[in-house]
């Protein structure tokens, strides 16, 4: 039985797509009616787990699934040991600084040393000032981060950029990037390793199905 | 100007009727139209903010917000500089240790040692596990803990139950309990000492319309 942990939300249908093309159908998956967290293929030899995106390298880690389709943001933030196996291309995104627009700071090097700096992924954003030598005090929040510097806890957000429209909204501008994400295809590196052609002939197959992605640009 | 943070969520509806008897109405919250996480009461002195359960104690502690509303199981899991001032006694929930209802674990001491234990609130199961003096591997996950036993991954979650029905149609059974959980009044512990008793006025009427809370049990 093989068993992939797939993310709620935005990267569900192209997920679900990428596997379709290697056999594995879990389209039950996209029915708006679907309560279940677990899903087995109508063929019977795989199922499916739905789970926040956070969850998916926890389920892979642990070897409860042998596969699972992430953006690159959370790989980064949890660093879990998985295995990376593909940039499947699609779900692309900024990790970026963001600041009010009015604020006058045009890039991040220009923000005061000890300025609170919100995010939900302090790790990333952690690492990238540290790489900057610019000492800041990070706060964690775990949603609409754009609060932050709108009620002046923080002068400074990182936080992912889609569209830029909820930026926009609330006033903020993005100055710099600390990297793109895209949707990955990640594996338990001991089931990789104790594979006998069925886990490679899927990742082969995913990989035909996937168009070349942009490269990621590293922090 | 007054700043109260509120949870998203279950506690929404009774937080605003509470701050309604203390004179401040931020009824425009429940509006299934309202997209503003910063709402102004109509009287022009207070504002509210709508975050997630997790951010209300931040917003809190760095004095964004005089008040907040949440539940206990986050004041105990966050563990922010904050000021306890009231039980308001809605939103109860018990934060219980679970298994498969067919796994023969009857209490957490019968759990094996060095076993799995699946939950969101890893600070508040690792304070109850070495009070039991049972050596345990927390898993953090951010959401549908109860897959942790339904695949196989963890022996055991750590979860709040409010009816148990969850727990029920996934074939699994609370054997413990940390301790209950019900709503809180915090503050901001310097806009609370600097108060010239415009703030400790609201904590009074709150007060007033709490009915008596049951006593939580802790931990």
């Amino acid at each position: 039985m093989i068993t992939v942990a797939l993310a709620k939300g935005a990267l569900l249908k192209d997920s679900v797509r990428r596997f379709a093309a290697a056999g594995l159908d879990f389209s039950a998956l996209l029915d708006d009616d679907n309560r279940q967290l677990m899903v087995p293929s109508p063929c019977g030899t795989a199922r499916a787990l739905l789970v926040r995106n956070a969850d998916v390298p926890v389920y892979v880690a642990y070897g409860q699934a042998q596969f699972g389709i992430v953006g690159d943001d959370v790989l980064r933030e949890h660093r879990l040991p998985v295995a990376p196996l593909l940039d499947l291309g699609f779900g692309g995104c900024r990790m970026a600084v963001a600041v009010k627009a009015s604020s006058g700071y045009r890039r991040a090097a220009d923000l005061p040393a000890h300025c609170r700096v919100a995010s939900k992924f302090v790790r990333c954003a952690e690492a990238f000032f540290d790489q900057l030598d610019l000492p800041v005090e990070l706060i964690h929040l775990t949603g609409s981060v754009e609060l932050g510097p709108i009620t002046g806890m923080s002068e400074a957000i990182v936080d992912l950029v889609a569209t830029g429209r909820t930026l926009r909204d609330n006033g903020l501008v993005a100055i710099e990037d600390l990297f793109t994400s895209t949707a990955r295809l990640i594996g338990h590196p001991i089931a990789l390793r104790l594979d006998q052609g069925e886990l490679q002939s899927i990742v082969d197959r995913i990989a035909v199905a996937s168009p070349p992605a942009r490269q990621a640009v590293t922090a």
